[in-house]
């Protein structure tokens, strides 16, 4: 019998770890509640109706198919008896050697009132599609004889949040509002539409050199986004933001990009815990006094000479690839090594030609920034199909000014929403 | 103040009717439930994980955009005053001079007890993509450790219905299974899976002469399809279906494509009804002393010649121009004239290189056929970008044998299902 290693969550960190650990003499599960991995730093482009959903993500079984040793299972994984070493789903009971979790995060909502109830995600899929589906709605509710004030309430597009997610889709989507849709909707006035831009410290893209945030916050403005800094949001309801200092902006739309945290069933599985619920490891990534089980990706908290590591991509990439292969190690009887991040820099598109990017410690922006930009997420996305489809939607839109993407579907989330709102 | 055209319905009729009267001295009001126009020929594609949504569907404003008197509005009529000339629907009263009425058919169960509750549909875009999570959802659990007829079950896919929707869903089924599924769960014994057709004739597409039902029937028989003709659906439940031989079919997946009705509300509309709640029409397509009231498409029922017209996109889109125009002409104070269907022929794919076409009474199958039903629908599609991805979709298809839509999105309906299950 060879040793069974288990990983939980198809994202990057654990689709990395099941194909480093291809063709080595080990069987591999991997679970995930989706049948599909999704290139998730390309999903706010989804909900700004820029991308299909089927663009950025791609079917697990095919991707794995060529690695005799691994296999796959759509379950979700809640329930870990440690000592047992077995990971539960409604269905299943998978016994492992080593376990590698995955699970990735959920939003963070420090607590703020109304928040979770009232606001939309970017972290899945579907909460692109229904952000989408949200968003032209709204249009097409105001073009109907209403009265100002619900007019304002539904154009106003709140983003709470100044980071990389905020950022990139407030740009997106002031250009899905100031290009297709103004010309879709003729019957609009679009001096009531705000994009604004929510952010508790006094710049956006904290992360970035000042530079860089400066171009970022004029090319914001120059595209008619509200950036309001040193704002703290005190409340949400369904059709307003609450500020601390005691201001009210009326709004049908609230994004939250702010806060990240565990998924809250990672508590209960008896491992340590820090800030937000994260999985604390060691840094082999493996739980201290449990070292058949490790934690990567965004789950995984691991304090890298004492600088918490980002919640990218690339991280978790390489936090994958590292404990398959700190397994191997073990399985060789040979001693496991620290991860070290190798940061290549990190990057965010702001609207067409229009981009930061910190590569080497070196700072890019404009066009060239961008231009980087595409070529290395296109570069990242998977499939040759993806690839293409994401090219000839891109390109369209650039050259058009054109999404062809401007459909409200499914019909069932469009209903349900209308009924909350009426 | 110029007379306005109130048109229900943005499928082929509706849109076709709107498009001739761009320009035209009338101000026109289309409405649909959903904000964009589905290309329905193509939608068994969609549940056989062919194609994308988004490909064969297209925002109706965009289409509008260039026609200056016509507005959209979304919006489901569900009531008719035919004295006061207004249609309603649950947020608008919309007055018109001239109503085009356009909102397709059902499907007709023909009160098979548990059809309606216990089959999938192929009639609206939702209902696509619904079939396609549940077929790839239907692998999944067979790939489980689960007892062998609850494998069969899982794994008998039945169509009832042998006309062009149940044949070309049959063969595009068929090719997913035996293809790309074949691959991606190396688990399942795919000697379980069955692709039935359930026919009540003594032939599937009953339409086309017998050289080609006879290349139709060899060929499904070639791919693995089973074909029960003169075979009769008593009943239908979540797990089987019932033969009036007393035969029972253990199936977890019934799609009914054999009969079509009117949507129940248009009885309620106080307009002449024929056989399946169709509206009736004079050869104008105008409604007996209601003469400002047009039934155009799938909706409404005219007797050419004794024939009833098939429910097809040609018939839908000519009869679309011809209310258009008939409208001008009394605007101008010219006779109307009669509605003539000019029929171009009609054809059904069954696989990769075999079809069967019927044009200007000639018959052709096998790969000449194919290729003539792949340019026709290409044509008709709409919008440059649909084309193109179709076009990619279906190459990526034919050369590397490969569908790369396979994501069961979203997961509510996913769950939703399952619960129904088990």
């Amino acid at each position: 019998m060879r040793p069974r290693v288990v990983i939980a969550g198809a994202g990057f960190s654990g689709l990395w770890a099941a194909k480093t650990l291809a063709n080595q003499p080990v069987d591999v599960i991997l679970v995930d509640r989706n049948n599909y991995h999704t290139f998730l730093p390309l999903l706010y482009q989804v909900a700004a109706a820029e991308l299909e959903p089927e663009d950025i993500a791609y079917p697990v079984r095919s991707i794995l198919r060529r690695f005799k040793n691994v296999r796959f299972v759509l379950a979700e994984i809640n329930r870990i008896d440690l000592d047992k070493r077995t990971v539960f789903s409604d269905e299943y009971a998978i016994t492992y050697d080593y376990l590698i979790l995955a699970t990735g995060s959920s939003t963070q909502f420090f607590g703020t009132p109304g928040a979770a109830e009232n606001s939309f995600q970017l972290k899945t899929l579907e909460q692109g599609i229904t952000l989408r589906n949200h968003i032209l709605q709204c249009f097409e509710l105001a073009s109907r004889n209403i009265d100002d004030d619900k007019r304002q309430q539904m154009l106003t597009f709140t983003i709470v949040g100044g980071g990389p997610t905020g950022v990139e889709f407030a740009g997106a989507l002031a250009e899905l509002i100031h290009g297709p849709l103004r010309k879709d909707y003729p019957a609009i006035d679009f001096d009531y539409v705000k994009v604004v831009i929510v952010e508790a410290a006094n710049s956006v893209l904290l992360s970035f050199p000042k530079i860089l945030r400066d171009y970022a916050l004029d090319r914001l403005y120059r595209m008619k986004v509200n950036v309001m800094l040193e704002t703290i949001v005190d409340k949400v309801t369904p059709d307003t933001v609450h500020f601390k200092d005691k201001n009210i902006l009326p709004t049908q739309t609230v994004v939250w990009t702010a806060g990240i945290c565990a998924d809250p069933v990672a508590k209960t599985w008896g491992l340590p815990t820090a800030r937000n619920g994260l999985l604390m490891v060691l840094p082999t990534l493996e739980v201290q006094g449990r070292d058949e089980v490790s934690v990567i990706g965004d789950l995984s908290s691991m304090e890298e000479a004492r600088r918490q590591l980002p919640m990218t991509a690339p991280v978790a990439v390489q936090q994958g690839a590292h404990a398959a292969k700190n397994i191997i190690r073990k399985l060789r009887g040979t001693q496991t090594t620290p991860f070290v991040y190798k940061d290549r820099g990190a990057m965010v598109t702001i609207g067409r030609n229009t981009a930061v990017a910190l590569v080497s410690k070196r700072a890019f922006k404009g066009f060239f920034a961008w231009i980087l930009w595409l070529i290395v997420h296109l570069i990242n996305l998977i499939g040759f199909r993806n690839r293409l489809m994401v090219v000839i939607n891109w390109t369209m839109d650039y050259l058009l000014f054109e999404r062809a993407i401007r459909l409200i579907l499914p019909l069932r989330a469009f209903q349900a929403r209308k009924k909350k709102q009426t």
